[in-house]
């Protein structure tokens, strides 16, 4: 007889440690959270996983790579405080994000500020403020000798390049082909020339060619080609490279099937660029932007059972929460194909009496649906339902406003 | 020999006037609205094209009708005053909207609240404020049976049905099998019984099969539908029905191809419906909610030309606006597969040079595209590039702090 495999399961979640059925976040236990934040829903980020991520990743990386944290991925002001004395450097993607970045207390020299399209009044508060330009184009390179000459101070400079290949098995492809972010390969010899004219301050180059990415080899393939790239590129340069950024792209398990990304792969292909970029570009630092990989797994969004409700023979969860502050969680931040986060009771984590439930938030529209028939323990009233993978691109990235229900809390715990 | 049919084009946009290439918005060029409002990007809603809106539905729809307006699709507090004094009722879908609806100046007794896992607190407030509850579970109704006697004052409440029926062909499928919206029809005639005991007010019920539908008839049967549904049900009503809610559904043509509903039919329908209501349910009105359809071909989203950037022969014009502030534009609000919306250079309508272009934002994903590959006059930096239809779910059904850039602002002319 052949026995059908079993369906896909999610990675296990271990960060949280469970004490009598229930999580703890930074110690606490989540009930007990719950009760000094005062309110659902919220999300709460875990300073110790924060730490420990940051530690695994040194761990596995050759020390001389720096790390860097991309803001982006979660902007909450005491979280970047925190991450500001973890990480080499902080990458952001607006003039706002800046500002947060600024007030943590990270030196402006290990700031750099990356994004299609930047307004003239925002370049010219990172001239000001002394951080670093990932210039997207030969548009913003003009625009920045412009500022330079009028304020007195030459802008800092790195080339972000649209490389000639992109990141393979990533989530969501950033280079090759035509893309909107960085200047195109073929024409950075010319802008480089134009950056020396100018008098802008080179310091070197940006690479970054997907995301979420959970195939050590594909990141590997990426960071070598960035690499050799960058070196090919250099020989334009008006000044030497100081730093090359060659990116992040580094995955987290979010759906069933999915696995962890193997670090050690990683370490020792960047052991070898170390040596190749040393050779070819002596004095130069090599660095990686990691967001998601950083933060995501150290978060958690809860929220509140409000009604179990059975419909037709299905039961529904009805929360406090849903795709207004979770879109991603929903299914309907850029996904095709919606699939279930791990989703759990954080406080009744190993009930006996299970039951299949849906968890719905309170939203007029069928996209609300944070989990699509999982099995659960036997849920109550007041039960806290924990979305697991949820401290990246969780409420900055959601439509908090729609429908007009109370922002979420943030906490870092 | 067979020539092949053209592709599908969008529905002509006719609702602003264009006078020397530029959109007029509440008679003002687009480009002095820009210079009035002192800043990209910008949501825009056009006051007289509210009213003629409404006026056309009054006129296609029988005077005995309601007209409801949905707040859900755009709660902008000078639109909702604005509104108020068009229609005969707004529902709310969250205690924020109540107190919008409340400030509008709308009497309470023609406001209503929908919405699975209404929160104690809430309804406490909208027991307080007099408004109609739409009730959608037998737990809410007992909530409201305590409210009500520790109160004093008897909640007003009508019955939220979930159909055994759906509406077809509708964008978004809201009634029929199980669904966290509104009580099994099956299960109301129990329900009714608990809320003539608990003495609670009630008032009538409130049908919602779908929304943005583009087919009449689909509608009309769904219409039928739910007036059958309700005269069943009435039989176990502990009082005379005063409201039937039979919700909206009316879409807008958004897509290539889509084509504008045809009202005749859903007038003459409703002709035929109110006489079967007359007959079954004296004294009973029949109320339809429109939200989408009443606002969404009112509202234009604005954003600036920041730079024209050519990749790989691939032209892509980087403006200062994107997802984050108009997710359904760029296609990633429940959409599966990603359709422009319709776009134009919003100061320079006729342009003879034309030249084919993305619109991308400013944000570092992919994600962040307003349209892809259109056909435009030829673009120069400053230029004014213009979302239709975007007057409903737009900003706030967006993750407007994505990226931490400013919120857009949104005028009513």
């Amino acid at each position: 007889m052949i026995s059908k495999p079993p369906p896909p399961a999610h990675s296990p979640m271990t960060q949280f440690p469970v004490v009598d059925g229930c999580l703890q976040i930074g110690g606490i236990p989540l009930t007990r959270l719950a009760a000094q934040v005062g309110a659902t829903p919220f999300y709460a980020y875990d300073r110790s996983l924060l730490d420990a991520r940051v530690a695994q990743v040194r761990a596995a990386l050759p020390a001389e790579v720096k790390l860097h944290y991309a803001m982006k991925a979660n902007p909450m002001p005491a979280l970047v405080c925190h991450m500001a004395r973890l990480v080499d450097g902080l990458d952001v993607a607006s003039a706002g994000e800046m500002r947060v970045a600024l007030d943590s207390g990270m030196a402006p020299e290990d700031i750099s500020f990356a994004g299609p399209g930047k307004q003239e009044r925002d370049l010219a508060r990172a001239v000001a403020a002394g951080i670093l330009l990932n210039v997207e184009s030969a548009h913003e390179a003009r625009l920045l000798a412009e500022l330079s000459a009028r304020m007195g101070m030459a802008a800092r400079v790195a080339i972000r390049v649209n490389p000639d290949f992109e990141l393979k098995l990533s989530g969501m492809k950033m280079g090759g082909g035509p893309k909107q972010f960085g200047v195109d390969a073929e024409k950075v010899p010319e802008l480089l020339a134009e950056v020396g004219q100018a008098g802008l301050a080179f310091e070197g180059f940006h690479l970054f060619c997907g995301s979420q990415s959970l195939k050590a080899e594909a990141i590997c393939e990426a960071q070598e080609k960035s690499v050799e790239l960058a070196i090919r590129l250099a020989q334009f340069a008006p000044a030497p490279v100081r730093l090359l950024n060659i990116g992040g792209g580094f995955g987290i398990p979010y759906f069933p099937g999915d696995a962890p990304l193997d670090l050690a792969p990683i370490g020792a292909g960047l052991d070898s660029l170390l040596s190749r970029v040393a050779g070819a570009l002596p004095g130069a630092q090599l660095a990686i932007e990691l967001g998601r990989y950083l933060v995501g797994e150290a978060g958690l969004y809860v929220c509140s059972v409000i009604e179990r409700k059975l419909s037709r023979g299905q039961l529904f969860l009805v929360v406090d929460g849903g795709m207004h502050q979770h879109l991603a969680a929903s299914g309907n931040f850029g996904q095709v194909i919606r699939k279930n986060y791990p989703v759990v009771l954080g406080n009744r984590i190993n009930g006996e009496k299970r039951e299949t439930a849906s968890v719905v938030g309170p939203l007029c529209t069928p996209l609300d649906l944070l989990a699509d028939r999982i099995e659960l323990p036997q849920a109550e009233e007041g039960d806290l339902v924990v979305v697991f993978q949820s401290g990246a691109y969780g409420l900055t990235a959601s439509p908090s406003r729609f429908l007009s229900h109370p922002a979420p809390i943030e906490v870092l715990v």
